[in-house]
């Protein structure tokens, strides 16, 4: 069993990790965080666990990408989501040399890669930015139990003001009609839902209800379609650690998604939900220590899905 | 429960699927195959139900994947197969606009892809082929509980004479130094443990092998390293079904490998090993009518791994 | 000799190949050109023909291109230039499988794709748009000896309020520093270049500057720099005819510019300045008429470069 | 004029360009090259000059492409040629982000890339490779004027040995249907044809027949259809310096093709056939010092076509 001496001993075992990352450097806002720290969630649903920096407050960046999926499912329906973003991890027909032979770039990939994720926001219903960030507001407090999540305006605007590759995506979502209305906005909305400060607990928290099917055991309240929980999981199995998904996946094999602010969100299904923050990054995006905890907790109490 | 009724009703209602699907063609031995053939069985270690045309012998063709891989990883371990071939469904970083940007095909992305299990192929242990492919014939022998496997010569013969397409990415793994010896050597192994041919029942056994993570629970023993079951799961869920893995991930969620001779081979982790056999296939090489009966299988009896 | 009885009998042979094409229809104001349009204007320096509706304006577009590279070599210089802007034609190393294998987008490839087009626009020199489009017409103003050349307002306005595909280069070549500045103003002063209005005259004199290594023989002036001169020739002929330019430089084998508003500006190398509009394309983006009109005139009268 | 004082104070100053390359290393028979060695012949078909290595012998390699592909067009003409291989520099649609978005391998670009190369030689007429490799040396033969040219053996048998990229390329054409017959008869003709060896003065002769447009001024013969020299110009002009063509047009001017045993074949029209040989290599593998002398001869004589 999952206990505060077990979480204790991890973090003070794996912290020694995160001087092997550096801290994202896109944006002077996450340049600032401290390159040591490293933080867990543990939930259960009847107890949580806390060690390290768990409550240190980070920005969620891509962690937001199957939470706001789920939303645009539940505002959309799957026929209008999936007409406009792919479900594949990988378009390679079977006898492919090298991948874009015969790829013709109509939809994104999936929902976890930048352009993905850009059309999903877009797809979140509300009259203004405003309205649309309230309900992804609420809607992530709602999972996480906890009103006090908010965006970061300071890293919104960095964001914001360096963001031209994703500015790039936009315009081009646009011009495949992926994207309809102005694509400021629907940056500003990504943006935004980029800069929600969390922490662990958050994470663990939300990551709980979505090992959960979408359901909440306490209150005994469904808060996400069943479905769409899956849907999530999966992509998060698929392709939730940037291009080290496949690697993760053997390694740990718990759906997870993680994001350059240091954070993983981690679901094993019907057991615990995990929140990690170790913002020391590898090359891929993924927190170093962060990835390495998880593979030990996995491993000492079976959490893979491919047990 | 799954029970012969059942099995045998699932089979009557999915048949005019087949309908919607073409027999492979690529080679005159595939074309020869009927279209309208479906079949099943379902193993769960104690009983097995069998039902439709499950007794009729087809090549294994891709379905050979992750059976010679973990072949490959008893023979090499870990840390040679995966130097020299990825893990990775998707090698997209994640703000990539369109895939080969940054992509230098310094290997195959991972062991599911013809340029993988080619690689792959040419690491099994042998003086020469003959040993090689017995050596792969006893592996699935053992794991099929069955010695009347073997490999089909026209159709070996038939995929070596049209295979330019594989000589080509042979070739290619040549120069980049993936594989050693004789190319030609090589693909014809490749091409004869394609050729091997099995049934529904046959696939049924080693996908509860693979389920069990390696274990016969009948004999009481490991056949397979469980570290390397487990890698072989997470391939067939991540990339098992060609450019169609992200969707069958998300509506099925068992991991599963399919061949373009009709078959495919689904581990429902601790619980069931299935063969399917429908040679009519989609454009992606997926079996039509299969795919949507593992699909109602799946749902009826909650077999997703994301459950 | 070319004389005006040449020219007409021409015009008349090769008006009936309009009706193999189509105008372009991106944007609407594009849309209303007349399809069965041909006209040329043919300059020696001493005298001029033309026939046909060579009086009629339409929007230059990319024939814009090797105008205003010319301009920015004089603005920035040669190395400043090519330090953001490749010159080459294809990117292909010799053994190249397929073309991305290797390719990193750091800059566009050559000044005479769109991506390279918009980067040369953002090197000209001005204090803001209106001072720099002052400075592109008076260029062209002075290559035509033609005063009365202006950007269409409605051109301008459409190209801006469709032009995504344009957005999503501008914001990545400002992502990977090609650009400085506002992207939405280098695109304007793009958009305005793309929409002055030239006809068949001012093509037919521009062409001859450039044909004549800059040097205007009837004033004695060197307009632009021969080394410049020579340098747009070159892209002329390499990149001038979108991905038909390999086959024009076979079958026409003159340094050519077209654009999608049907113009064809030619500088037969030390004998003719030739302009030629014909609205209807192929699918290219070439004028179908002009295009044969040119094979024959450089057939008629030896004009090739490689003769 | 160019006259035996300026060639020798040419080569004595370009000489020391030699040490900024690199002799070709993938095969063991080349790496034997002397990396010093510079050597020129320019020819005007009345007088010829020589100066520093002109007399020792090298493999012709990627020079042979021009010539091979005349001959398969005097075999097969226009239409069976460019049927099968394309004619374009570029394959890029003016508004491509990136190149290969919608590119589809059915065909090679152009004839001096090796895939088109390799497909150029599969047409030449001949019942069996000797006689199709002595048609070749005979047509090289005649256009230099000399009998003695012959295949090195070692060159051949070592390029055979290492050339998997070739054969790589060699099957993929075999499935996408551009070559017919054994693909390994192909690439003997096409690695045999590679090592023919010639010396200055050889290529000197042969760039001046195909300067003067196939016709032979000594003699009064036209040894190429008029038409072909021209084809064969053109590709020499838009990609016969690798992915360095663009540079070299605009910095030299005359259409060329190099090789990576340290020849360069050009041929400025009407004037001279210029043969280069300087196995010293760049990284895009066109010799370095022979590069330079070449934009030094054609600035001090104006040979660039775009003069």
């Amino acid at each position: 069993m999952i206990d505060q001496a077990y979480l204790d001993s991890i973090i003070k075992e794996y912290k020694r990790y995160t001087i092997e990352g550096q801290v994202a450097d896109y944006i002077p806002e996450l340049k600032k965080m401290n390159r040591g720290d490293l933080g867990i969630s543990v939930y259960d649903g009847e107890k949580v666990f806390s060690s390290g920096n768990w409550d240190k407050k980070f920005t969620i960046q891509s962690v937001s990408k199957p939470l706001v999926l789920m939303l645009a499912l539940i505002d959309q329906g799957e026929d209008k989501i999936f007409e406009l973003v792919g479900k594949e991890p990988t378009g390679d027909p079977f006898n492919s040399m090298i991948r874009l032979e015969t790829y013709t770039f109509k939809k994104p990939l999936n929902p976890m890669i930048n352009a993905g994720a850009i059309t999903i926001s877009s797809l979140i219903k509300g009259k203004d930015n405003e309205e649309k960030i309230n309900r992804i507001l609420g809607f992530i407090r709602l999972l996480a139990d906890n009103e006090d999540i908010h965006v970061n305006k300071d890293v919104f605007l960095s964001e914001k003001e360096t963001g031209n590759r994703n500015r790039s995506l936009g315009y081009f979502l646009k011009d495949i009609r992926c994207i309809e209305g102005s694509v400021e906005e629907v940056l500003d909305l990504y943006f935004m839902q980029c800069s929600i400060e969390v922490n662990t607990l958050d994470l663990a928290k939300m990551s709980l209800i979505i090992a959960n099917d979408g359901f909440n055991k306490q209150t005994g309240e469904q808060l996400i379609p069943k479905k769409y929980a899956k849907i999530a999981k999966t992509f998060m199995l698929t392709c939730g650690m940037y291009d080290e998904s496949g690697q993760f996946a053997i390694d740990v094999g718990i759906p997870s998604k993680s994001g350059v602010g240091g954070g993983i969100m981690s679901s094993a299904p019907n057991q615990y939900g995990i929140g990690v923050y170790g913002p020391a990054l590898n090359l891929k995006g993924n927190s170093v220590a962060g990835m390495r905890m998880l593979e030990r907790i996995s491993k000492d109490f079976d959490m893979s899905i491919f047990l």
